[in-house]
């Protein structure tokens, strides 16, 4: 799982058939469509159906339901994302020790998150299923294999969730619109609690 | 808003005439009789209405929506909660220092909601609503006020967001229900977070 091979948000897609296949990226093409017009709040199951000229059924097959969807959309630059931090260059990826690359995490996660926010808000899973998502749970690996590392010590799964929950999307994108707080704020507030947490 | 005055979730109610206070009570009565027998899923504004034998558009005057219906039958123990860690005994009230209270707050926070988990998971607001809870802002102040006095020199906003959801009701269940953790192992997370924190 964390041996390089990027994650997908919406699941495995493996074993399509050709026409399956021309049948997703259609959709997720009307899907993108609809994003860059009329915004990411603007796709849902029937708009995208009726921009690919598709029965709403074809939708739901392809992707069960508006979050996997969404969560399809983003694949491609959370996949770039893992990349970066699974087997890209330092301070984020392998080459730098586990505290420099801790460090590194954060400000990369919230930049990327930013960069997508209108995505990932729309495709924000409902409570039941918010810890439930292929890409957040090897983040949350990524995250404890580094703590293992620097705090041997430490509770390494909830002191990840933790770190993770302090630069989670939804919580950024209210500190930003309501909170008057700037990106480079919420950066320097990830290095301040990982610092403090090493000591 | 912290000298003591209990903050409650559902928003101010004052000015209520003799007859809507009735009715808010009945309604009450009507929600919390469902929650017993069938859980907190099966209240909806409908089998409540149904339930206190008045129209769905009696509930809708009374408390807007689900989420505030489900915000207004947590008061009680809301405020029984917000009235101990403003001006209740120590360690978790004033008296103690504010090391001592930020200590305790984790473990005190994690219990009250444990406790009454099936209704804060039903109330829980959509993303966009998530911060805007007059309950939880009340929650993020006190740990502020602590904060600053026992790192100065912290962000106190952003590491209290950070401390905040280090014990979050649906990241909480998530980890007792699906991750294995018991709920001694999250009060001991929070200790060692804060003790980590404080250096």
């Amino acid at each position: 799982m964390i041996d390089g091979t990027p994650v997908p948000l919406a699941g495995p897609e493996t074993n399509l058939r050709a026409d399956a296949v021309r049948n997703r990226a259609l959709l997720l093409e009307a899907a993108t469509r609809i994003a860059s017009e009329r915004g990411a709040a603007a796709i849902t199951m029937e708009t995208v159906a009726t921009a690919a000229g598709v029965g709403k059924g074809t939708v739901s097959r392809r992707f069960g339901d508006r979050n996997g969807l969404l969560r399809a959309l983003l694949d491609h630059s959370e996949s770039r994302f893992q990349e970066a931090f699974l087997s890209g260059p330092p301070p984020l990826g392998p080459g730098a020790d586990a505290a420099t690359r801790l460090r590194a995490f954060g400000p990369a996660l919230l930049r990327h998150e930013h960069e997508h926010r209108d995505l990932y808000l729309a495709a924000e899973p409902p409570p039941d299923r918010r810890f439930a998502v292929p890409a957040d749970q090897l983040r949350h690996r990524h995250v404890v294999v580094l703590l293992r590392e620097v705090l041997p010590g430490a509770d390494s799964d909830l002191l990840a969730h933790t770190l993770l929950a302090s630069v989670d999307v939804v919580l950024a994108d209210h500190l930003l619109r309501e909170g008057g707080m700037s990106l480079e704020r919420l950066e320097a507030g990830w290095h301040d609690l990982v610092d403090r947490l090493l000591g």
